[in-house]
C-alpha cells in the first residue's frame, strides 16, 4: 500500500500543473476510447453479470450493474460534458490588497489525492475518474466487488489514454487491495491521501468516519421532508409531494415523510391520498392522519426511516413550529421543503431549517449536481464542511493564497 | 458529557438565528464586562501564576499566561473589533437560476457547535468565544490546565452577559471535563459537535486526528522556507529573511530553512551571515554553504525540524527545481516564499509550491488573520479542506442552498 501511495502522490504534482486545454483534449480521447472499447467493457461486464446471477443479486442491483452499448455511450457523453466544463483550477476566488500593500489572491487549486469509495454502478469509475482528472487531482477508486471486472476494464481504458499522452497511468488508479482491510489502510494514510469520499450505505460511512484520519466528505442518508403549510396551494402541493416521493423512490433526495398542517389536513389529505393511491404508494400515518385517511398506523421508527422505496410516512403537525421541530429531530440535513404562499412562513422555514438544501414550492428531487447546473457530480454531501449538498467539480478543488510583495517585512 | 452536549446542541438553534445587531451589542457588553471584571480576572490569574511557579513553568510560558490590566484591556478591544466585523451569517455567496427556473441562493450559515482546544494564553477564551458567537455558533472551549482559573473567570463573565440578555449561558461553554478522557469523548460526539479546532503541539494534533469522528481543522506546524533565486535583489532578500526568521522565532509563520541558489551563494551568503550574526541567530548549514560561511554542519533532521527558536537551517540548491523539490519533501504546506525579480521563476514557484500561502518578495510572517485583513483569527489552518491558511470569522460559517420555486417538479 505504501509504495502504491507514494507513487500516486508523486503523480499529483504532474496532474496538478496540466493546463486546461490538455486535460479537456485527453478527456475527449478517453470518451472515444470508451466507445471503441465497448466490446471489451461489455465482455468484462458479462463476467460481473454472471457472478451476480450466481450470487443471487436482486434484479434492481443487476440493473445498476449492467453495461450495454447505450450505457457505454452515456459514459462517453458524460466524459465529453466534463471535458467542456469551465476549468476548475486557477480561478481567482477573491483578491485584495492588505494594509502592508501586499497583493493577495485566493486561487483555486487541486486538492491532491482523492480516494472515492462507491458501490454498484460501474459508470461512476469513468465519471469520478474524469472529474478528478479535470480538477487536477489523482483519483484512487474503490468500486464494489460485484463490479470488479467492469471497473477494471473501464479504468484500464482510461489509463491507456493517459499513457499514450505521456502521463502516468496512476493518475486514475483503482485501489489495489479492495478488501475491507485495504480500505481501512487507505483511510489512515493522511501523509498521502488528502480526501476520502465514501458514497454508500450507512455501514460503510460509519466505518470510514470511525477509522479515517484522512478528511472525509460523506455522501449518505437523505431523510427528506415536505411540509404542507396551511397556506399551501393544494394542486401544487399534490404535484410536488407525488413527484418528491414517486419519481425515483430509491434515491437520497426522495421524500420520506410528509408533514401536513392541521389547519388543512381534513381537506388536503384525502386528495393527496388519492394521488398516491394511483402511484401505488404505501402510506404509514400518525393517529390523527389515520382519522382522516385509510392508512397503516406509523410507529416511532417510521420518522427515522429512509425507506428508499415507494412508502411514505405522514404526520399531522400543529403548525410551522412543530414542523421545524420535527425536521430538527428526524431530518438528515439533506433536503427539506415547504409548500406555502405565506411570505413569513417561507422566511422562517428557509432560515431555521438546518439542511444542505431548503426548498419553497418545489420538489426535493432537484438536489442534484446536474439539476443545479454543476454538470456531473461527485455526489451529494451530507457533511457541513468543505462541500455541502450537490458536490460538483469546483468542490474537488481547495485554494491557496498567492501573495505578491515588493520587499515587505513585518 | 452526553447531557452537557445535548444542552449545548439545543442552544445552537438560538444563537444561529440571532440578528447581527443584537450579537454586536452583546459583544460590546462583554467587552465592558471584562473591563469591569478586571480585578476578578486578575485574582483568578494570580492562582494560575502561583501554580505555574510551583510547577516550575518556564519564563516564556509564564509570560503567555499572565493577565494584567493592559492585557485585559486588549481582550476587551479585541471583542469590540469582533463586534464591528461584517455580519458573517446570511451572506449570499452565489445565486443563479437553474434550467427549471428555480432561483438558487448559496447562503452562509453557522456551522453549529464548534469545539476549540488550545493552550496557554487565556485571551484565546475571549477571542474564540466571541468569534464563535458573532458567527452564530456555540463554542465549547478547552484551554490549557495551567490557565484553568483564568479561563473560568473569563468564560463566567461572558456567560453572565449572555444570561443578562436572556440567552443560554451554554452558548459559550468550557468543556466540563478538561482531562484527556474528556477531550477523547468530545471529539467522537459527531451527533452533537460539528467541528473540532485543535491548536497546539504535534502530540495534541496527532491525538485528535487519530481519534476524532468529528471533522477537524488542524492548526499546527509551520515549517516555512524562503528561497533566494539567482535574480534576487540582495538588499531586499537580506531584509526579508532576517524578518522571517527573527521577528518572532517562536511562531508558526517564522522561516525555518533558507534555500540559496548556487548562482548567488558565494556572493550573498556572507552578507546574510553577517545580518544574522547581528541578530544572534544560530546557523546550521549544508556542506556547500559551510564552504562559504562559518556555521555548524546541518544533519538530515534539520530539514524537518520546526525550531521555534532563533536557529536557521541553510541549504544551497542548484536552481528552482531543487528548491521546489526540497519544499515538496520537507515543507508543511504553511507558508513558502521566493525572492526574485524573475517573472517566470515567480510564476513557477506560485503555481508549483503546494502551500496555504506562497509569497513573492515578502516575509512569511504575513500569514496571519490580522495581517490578511480578516480581523481576529481562529488560527492558521494546515488543513487543505474547508479552511486553509489564516482562518477568520468567515471560515466559522458553512453554507446552505435556499431554493425558491413556483411548483417545479422533476
Amino acid at each position: 500500500m505504501e509504495s502504491f501511495l507514494s507513487k500516486v502522490k508523486e503523480c499529483s504534482a504532474v496532474v496538478a500543473t496540466l493546463d486546461g486545454a490538455s486535460k479537456s483534449r485527453i478527456l475527449r480521447k478517453m470518451a472515444e476510447a470508451l466507445e471503441k472499447g465497448s466490446e471489451r467493457i461489455e465482455a468484462a461486464n458479462a463476467l460481473d453479470m454472471a457472478a451476480a446471477d450466481e450470487n443471487g443479486l436482486s434484479a434492481a442491483l443487476k440493473d445498476r450493474l449492467l453495461l450495454d452499448g447505450g450505457r457505454i455511450a452515456g459514459m462517453a457523453r458524460s466524459l465529453r460534458e466534463i471535458a467542456a466544463l469551465r476549468e476548475p483550477v486557477g480561478r481567482v476566488l477573491e483578491g485584495w490588497r492588505n494594509d502592508a500593500d501586499l497583493r493577495i489572491e485566493k486561487v483555486s487549486v487541486p486538492i491532491g489525492v482523492i480516494g472515492v469509495i462507491y458501490e454498484s454502478r460501474p459508470n461512476v469509475t469513468a465519471d469520478v475518474g474524469a472529474l478528478c482528472f479535470k480538477s487536477g487531482n489523482v483519483a484512487i477508486l474503490k468500486g464494489g466487488k460485484e463490479a470488479a471486472h467492469s471497473n477494471a476494464a473501464i479504468a484500464e481504458i482510461l489509463q491507456e489514454v493517459l499513457d499514450r499522452n505521456g502521463l502516468p497511468k496512476a493518475i486514475i488508479s483503482l485501489l489495489p487491495d479492495g478488501s475491507r482491510e485495504g480500505v481501512a489502510a487507505l483511510i489512515r494514510q493522511d501523509r498521502y491521501v488528502d480526501l476520502i469520499v465514501p458514497r454508500g450505505g450507512e455501514a460503510l460511512i460509519r466505518f470510514v468516519s470511525e477509522h479515517a484520519t484522512v478528511p472525509v466528505v460523506k455522501h449518505d442518508k437523505g431523510l427528506c421532508h415536505t411540509y404542507l403549510h396551511e397556506k399551501a396551494d393544494f394542486e401544487m402541493a399534490t404535484k410536488i409531494v407525488v413527484n418528491a416521493k414517486c419519481d425515483r423512490p430509491g434515491v437520497c433526495n426522495a421524500m420520506e415523510t410528509l408533514l401536513v398542517d392541521r389547519a388543512i389536513a381534513r381537506e388536503i389529505l384525502p386528495k393527496i391520498h388519492e394521488a398516491f393511491r394511483a402511484e401505488g404508494t404505501e402510506i404509514r400515518a400518525d393517529e390523527e392522519a389515520c382519522g382522516i385517511i385509510e392508512a397503516a398506523l406509523a410507529g416511532d421508527e417510521d420518522w427515522d426511516t429512509e425507506y428508499l422505496a415507494n412508502i411514505l410516512a405522514v404526520k399531522v403537525v400543529k403548525g410551522i413550529d412543530e414542523a421545524i421541530e420535527h425536521i430538527r429531530r428526524h431530518g438528515s440535513g439533506h433536503s427539506e421543503a415547504i409548500v406555502t404562499e405565506d411570505y413569513s412562513a417561507t422566511e422562517r422555514f428557509l432560515d431555521e431549517v438546518d439542511a444542505a438544501c431548503v426548498y419553497v414550492n418545489a420538489s426535493t428531487r432537484f438536489t442534484d449536481g446536474g439539476a443545479f447546473g454543476f454538470g456531473a457530480e461527485v455526489g451529494i454531501s451530507t457533511n457541513k464542511l468543505h462541500a455541502r449538498g450537490p458536490m460538483g467539480i469546483d468542490e474537488l478543488t481547495t485554494y491557496k493564497y498567492k501573495i505578491y510583495g515588493k520587499g515587505q517585512i513585518r
